[in-house]
């Protein structure tokens, strides 16, 4: 059975997201002002956009949030840490980054720690999310990739980019939440477009949920 | 009817890619040795591994590809060309980009020159293709990517990021040679899988293909 929740709590969730690459500057107020409206934990956009989005949240609480060596994570950790740097100099508050997932994949562990540690480094006092993106790994990549967001000093895990083959499942949250216990919180992401997924998530231990369709799972709870 | 080409015309057009986020090392080395035994044009990877891929391929013609602002393009002109001048000092000699979709699609056409010059300006003498993501856009914004692209003193213009809603088509070819003359080059990619895909490019005027499936595509020609 699912937890009882009301509509500021469930809306206090939820990171108002919008990552397509041809999205408008138009449609990135419109989202900012809807997060507002609503309460909204964060509003998460591309790089290019948080600028924008920083001076639109300007003395509400909504945090500005974004994406670094979003999707892939093959970039180099100098460009996502600069990336990252340069974000937070225009506003951001909040930093979702992608882990090296190759690198992961190959056992190179270390590479993977330091690869995050060097984005938390240069992000000042924003909050960093490590998304893992689960779609990628097995239980065991998925664990490993846990502690080394927890090592390099992370706030958050992640599920999903949203982009690749598959987003978030409650059993992962269960799954990251075995390892990060409560040092860490959890962003579910990728594919939650109702009311009902997002309980899952709250009830599996997310603390966040990244999703386009924020509007919309807010709007079926007061239905 | 389809113009005659031998194995090593068409191997010389074949830009081996592989850019899937879990892509691990072994298998970019793979992708190293299988494009120098052909005889392929280049080999295009996140820039994670350009130094490796260029490293692999030094004392053969083979050109060492990474990929910038890769595939959404919704980052900082400043992240763009700072990752393009690193990828070129780690040893890259061409630089796919992908433009500021959101940027064109509102019409901020100077924003969209400035974005391409800088990488442009970034990237020493290394070749950039300009990855205009057409399935995002209509023919006349295609237009003026092409034009500002030429503007910007590239020296391709690219139909897609294989990430995108769509891939290449003939029809695309033969509009952005319309814009680009023979000043631009053009290489087709985003789900060229066969050889009569990969010869329909060239015949609409692609000097370039993009592919993950070169292997494939030459040995269908050889058969």
């Amino acid at each position: 059975m699912q937890e009882q929740r009301n509509k500021a709590q469930l809306a206090a969730t939820i990171d108002h997201t919008l990552l397509k690459p041809d999205a408008m500057k138009d449609q990135i107020t419109k989202l900012c002002d809807q997060a507002i409206a609503n309460s909204f934990a964060a509003v998460c956009v591309n790089p290019f956009y948080i600028e924008h989005v920083a001076e639109r949240l300007k003395q509400t609480k909504v945090q500005p949030c974004t994406v670094i060596g979003f999707p892939l994570g093959a970039n180099t950790s100098f460009a996502k840490s600069r990336e990252a740097h340069e974000a937070v100099g225009k506003g951001a508050r909040e930093i979702d980054m992608v882990i090296n997932i190759g690198a992961l994949k190959a056992g190179e562990y270390k590479f993977v720690l330091d690869d995050i540690s060097s984005v938390v480094n240069m992000s000042g006092a924003a909050r960093v999310k490590v998304i893992i993106e689960t779609c990628f790994l097995t239980d065991d990549e998925k664990k490993v990739a846990c502690e080394a967001s927890a090592r390099a000093g992370a706030h958050y895990v992640k599920t999903s980019t949203g982009f690749g083959s598959g987003g978030a499942t409650a059993k992962d949250i269960k799954l990251m939440r075995s390892v990060v216990g409560n040092d860490l919180k959890i962003k579910a992401s990728g594919g939650i477009r109702t009311l009902e997924q997002a309980q899952d998530m709250l009830d599996a231990g997310a603390a966040r949920i990244g999703t386009s369709s924020g509007i919309a799972i807010i709007e079926s709870l007061m239905e």
